[in-house]
């Protein structure tokens, strides 16, 4: 038991010692800025509708976005529509909450390491996905970076700079729910969440929702929204002569009439990739013998850029009575140390409770997935900012140091939380870690001018349990 | 002598090349926020009374400490008194000016590591102090984080988010000044001085002084300053399922009347401590032999957190002449790598000058601890923004890059300088290590229209000191 | 070929990876700093006029400056002219147009290394310029930092808070542009661009130009510029104490009359330098024999503050149809990545274009040196932000994630590009490491509702070149 309390002890240190070392500012933008008296469970507050699906988008200017400096996304993706090349200048942490489908994340001066060509197939064991199509049209001569496989529970690390698509290649739709890490020391632009896209374009695209702009009162219900791709600002001429091609083809790619965002695609479209059973293992396979990592594997053109959280055996937090977290951060996913962001899964049972606590070091932003609970979060000035019942869909703000507590409905809760730190660190007041165990007896006492028993309790009655709370102890007592 | 010139080189010059590597941004707030016409010393603008104590904060809107992002803060703690449990969101580095105690600061996750156990006496010579009481009455079954003891002349690092607290156990008054420095990259909330607090609170606290709110030009005269802890936030019901205590204990922890944030112990406190005597010989014979670090002394949990500035044998400048300069950067305390603060106590003898010179990383605060002196401040522009005499206990602000120079009154001076770098680095125009000594002969000579004989003077007239000066020679001269 | 593909990637990923670490923050000021909707080629807005030279500052408060944080500058010294002795709060990268001469780049406490002595001659085999006058007069006894020999094309580097000054000993003036990079995060000052002087100064400055000052709309054609020195803000009598010097020779330091910041030399200055053929051959040496550096080299005393971008052998683009690029980022001046900044010098032939791409990592502040091109840089909105013929001496910032393409006129175009990250990353959309390539073609056809053989123009009409692409393809197309 004692080896344990050791063991645990040093293993959350380590974490702790890597992740002060931060490189975040105080939040930009003003000394008040995060002088909120109130937070809120929160609804995307646009919606902008393409063929092959819609993205949501959540106010950026609703204060505690602003304090926290970070614009949440949804994603959905109809079966067999591609979301078309973009990029941002800051790095996006993706959670795919429902379907599976193929990334691709293209970093420049990457090789292409996938190749269609037959001849490979013996000795790669590719897999192709769906009907033999377009692609054997062309021989089978194509190359290009890796692209990934996501399914359902996976985390997507998006650096800044990096050009990204996704398409659906299965049967139902994909929703991603996305965090813009607009104040990442990677943007050395301003606060606004800008997005550049190298497909795509509309002159006249329905927005489904409210507009609110910064600083003005009036708001837009259902307004337009129009948006060219980078290559309509080029001559055309300049632009063929850089690709060395026809300029018909170069207005092709300027003048996307209505195509939007996301496009539903003629023929499915088929990609190779490792089989899939291959690629699960081997990371399994490392993790057990322990093997480092050389220089290699560090490079971002081979970098892991996917974890997935729905995996029970890799729980962090486990109790059978109140349920699990799991936890992905620069440990788990290298690629997370550059972008400074991490994510957890979290699952309570029926009347569970998560522990009272507070980030160290990071904001967090917290999307609901399924069942509900109360939360409440209380500021500094000891006010209750956010008290309410939490349902599938909300999302909601924990400022840094902030308290926060939980406690699930009768079906339970579960949920996916961002983080603006690549190891955060919680601070719990009660159970197994927690501060109260910490601080010697007679502190408690004098604080709270309380009984030595009293204060044994408050030590002491969830010392076994950490995190996650079961609900039974309660109603022994109650 | 050659090789002396060397070795000092070559040793600033480690120093230098960490230093440089900063996590810092320009000051946030406005691209003219340090545009400072007149600096001038301070002295507490606000002073919060308490049953066991006071705390006196300085006004943070004042234009010099709004540039270099921190709030300076000065405790008194009464004999036998506690000051409550809380933490911050940025760090804080503390000096005692006065006095001695127990200080608890507690890292989620750490083990307990300080048991009352009897058992474990022998083994590791504990020792109990204050009279037997209320502690014997548990049978001496507690356990703890480790706590420290602190005595005049401590610099204290405290990490942002760390909850602690602080007991007078001696016969006299605790007083200990320090910075908060918000600009921090650990702070991602705004540029507010906030703090957290887990105990005490207050419905109508008297406050002395005057209260000055940002923006608006009307002040108070002795207002009210009222407060809660965080639990005062949370439903009683919730947080007494979430510790599985009565919510009677929970009430006492959120309905602390008007406790304060300092309060009066009813029976001495006594803590396990490990001998006092091995607690300093240890760290003086790992000095000694030369043992590096090994990655556990690197953790949190066991991280030295103080470092006694009082220490002449530890002086890093001494002349009999002209005083003695005794720094804590990250090479003596590590902790402060992750804070990126460090500290400087200084003692000028009679009449003896501290060299004109610039901190080339760091913003520099200077509290007076005894003595007095003439301090002048030259900006950018060439104007002496600062020109005062200081006393003990003024407090003034020295910006990164801005020139300053003192010269000790008839008593001597005596201070204690905070420093926003984990490693700072000051270039001074006089004396051994001066920027005069480093420019070629006829680079002087034309630079300021003067002699060859007049450059040597200059480059040489204090060859022999460095930092401070020693008042004789010019005696000798007039 | 395979292989060299993997190579290059691996090269360019190295790059990456310490490239995605930063310590920048999104640039202060408001969220909105960077919605430019206008880009323009500038002159610079003011110009002071010396006795032995010229400054000229471009308009900081030019919302394309604001964007990026930087200050750009360009000094002329004329022949035997000194710029006098300064230093400022934030690093600095100066690139020589014209003009070889000498700098000095102090560091507190590093050891005077460079000896005029007599005895050392022959072991040093040092080497003195100019003719034999002042210098002997002192019987060869001086001895001071190392100075540096600077000639057309080299980079050099300055670090915040170091003071350096400048000698043209050459028979040409010395034209030297500059960009300060005010948003950096060794300045914790405002985000004002500051300089301190140590010596020069003027009572009424005759400035040619605008000078405008931020919110305010009137502006000065021809006022008068005044500053003085660090030193006339002391007290003299303080001052002479400190460097126990007549009050005298501390009076020429501060009253400088009209000398202002460049003069002229009465007896042209000599500096022992190491002979210049040996200084050249070491650097080559230790790159051809892949010597590791140790520790010592990294000290700032013996950094290596200056590299030359003229030498094609170290091209690290080269094309005898399309042009040259030459980089220096901190690989290649290891003193860059304290400072986070660096540079390229880039040459296209007549008619040749550079790709089309966008930095994903950097802000990049383009001056342009010799011939014309046309420039088009894309914002986030798909809009030509800057459509323009530049040509010499015009200066025009392309912010992060712009996208930007030149094209050379009939003179060819040469430039030099300063950066704000010190290992700048380009993404290309077309060439051998473009993202066009990096995509399936399957991607390609569906975002452009193009068929596979016109993808398969895009992928691969340009990708044996890679960044510079020449004219001569598309003329033989049309």
């Amino acid at each position: 038991m004692v080896a344990r309390k050791h063991l645990l002890g040093f293993f959350l240190c380590l974490l702790g010692t890597t992740a002060l070392a931060t490189t975040r500012s105080p939040r930009l933008g003003g000394p008040e800025l995060c002088n909120l008296q109130r937070l809120s469970a929160t609804q995307p507050a646009q919606r902008l509708e393409f063929e092959g699906g819609s993205i949501e988008t959540w106010d950026v200017n609703d204060d505690q976005f602003q304090c926290v400096g970070v614009a949440p996304m949804r994603k959905t993706i109809q079966p067999n529509s591609l979301s078309l090349p973009s990029f941002h200048p800051f790095p996006r942490i993706v959670f795919i909450e429902e379907g599976e489908g193929i990334i691709g994340v293209h970093f420049p001066g990457c090789a292409e390491t996938f190749d269609t060509g037959v001849g490979q197939e013996q000795l790669e064991r590719p897999r192709r996905m769906g009907q033999q199509g377009q692609g054997e049209q062309q021989g089978g001569t194509d190359s290009h970076q890796k692209v990934r496989r996501f399914r359902r529970g996976d985390i997507i690390a998006i650096p800044a700079g990096a050009v990204h698509w996704t398409y659906n290649d299965g049967n139902q739709e994909v929703v991603a729910i996305s965090i813009n890490d607009i104040n990442n020391p990677a943007n050395q632009l301003d606060m606004q969440p800008r997005s550049f896209f190298l497909a795509g374009g509309t002159s006249s695209q329905r927005v489904q929702g409210q507009i609110r702009h910064p600083g003005r009162q009036q708001q837009q219900q259902g307004g337009s929204f129009d948006f060219q791709n980078i290559f309509a600002g080029f001559d055309t001429e300049l632009l063929a002569e850089a690709f060395n091609s026809d300029p018909q083809i170069v207005r092709s790619m300027q003048e996307t009439g209505n195509r939007g965002l996301i496009v539903r695609v003629q023929q499915p479209m088929q990609f190779v990739t490792p089989d899939e059973e291959t690629q699960e293992r081997t990371p399994f396979q490392r993790r057990q013998g322990g093997r480092a990592a050389n220089g290699l594997e560090e490079t971002i053109c081979s970098a892991k850029l996917l974890y997935n959280l729905d995996n029970q055996r890799e729980a962090d937090v486990f109790s059978r009575q109140a349920g699990k977290l799991n936890v992905v951060n620069e440990h788990k996913l290298p690629i997370l140390s550059y972008l400074d962001l991490s994510a957890e899964k979290g699952h309570l049972q029926q009347n569970a409770l998560f522990t009272p606590h507070w980030s160290m070091n990071s904001h967090t932003v917290v999307y609901v997935l399924r069942g509900d609970a109360h939360v409440q979060i209380v500021s500094n000035n000891g006010e209750a900012v956010f008290d309410e019942q939490v349902n599938r869909g909300d999302l909601y703000v924990v400022p840094q140091f902030f308290a926060a507590v939980s406690r699930a409905g009768q079906n339970g809760f579960e949920w996916v939380a961002f983080k603006t730190n690549r190891s955060p660190m919680k601070s719990p007041v009660a159970g197994y870690t927690s501060v109260f165990r910490a601080m010697p007896l007679e502190v408690l006492t004098n604080s709270y001018d309380i009984s030595p028993s009293q204060a044994q309790n408050l030590k002491t009655n969830r010392e076994t349990e950490s995190m996650l709370f079961s609900p039974q102890r309660t109603s022994q007592r109650s």
